[in-house]
């Protein structure tokens, strides 16, 4: 089980990276087996490959992206932040506040990530699901 | 699958109920069969009757409770919120901040709670576990 503080570090670099348009530092913090679901109730994405392209394609759009409490650990392998972000789209700007929770392997790669935000969560047009 | 807003109001619902230091107003909140992980990494709680007395307990420490961002949904049964709580525990003061992300049942009762809090994000004696 990774340490609590190697759990914050990577999840403190996911939110460095979405700042610094790093989609290779966001997809680095990820086990090759990893899968990622955000929001909760949409479709997995599965494996390293689908995850870079899933962060290249974020860096696109999100132009901000901050903390609004501190990261929190666990007793276990996982973590939690609460955070909101910024994207433009097409020229449109964007606010959208979430909650990510993230597991770890013991080599501090993230092995799952589901993100909590909704319809009422976000200026977005609605989601399809 | 409970509309966003059921899910949200049954978590503010739990901030009230603790600032009210209503233990049946929190174990109201759950389904029967329901289970409680606080902190992640800790031994469930299982069902009504077990969920009833750990809020009877938790009701007698937690003196404040608040939350740090809005309360998130998802685009599933599953909502999730940070917040910080304050305990007096042998009129000793302690300040905790934990992300707690909670599953419902089509009825808007909860089914599962799973509590991320670890040891540097609370000023309480190290957890034994």
């Amino acid at each position: 089980m990774p340490e609590e503080h190697v759990m914050k570090a990577a999840m403190q670099r996911y939110i460095d990276s979405f700042n610094a348009g790093d989609a290779e530092g966001l997809s680095s913090l990820f086990a090759d087996d990893a899968t990622i679901e955000d929001p909760v109730g949409s479709e997995l994405v599965e494996g390293i490959e689908a995850i870079a392209e899933f962060y290249r394609g974020g860096v696109k759009v999100v132009t901000e992206m901050s903390l609004s409490a501190p990261i929190r650990g666990s007793h276990a392998n996982a973590a939690a932040m609460a955070f909101d972000f910024k994207m433009n789209i097409d020229g449109k700007e964007y606010e959208t506040g979430a909650i990510d929770v993230m597991e770890f392997n013991a080599e501090g790669k993230i092995t799952s990530m589901r993100a909590y935000w909704g319809p009422s969560d976000t200026n977005m047009p609605a989601w399809e699901s």
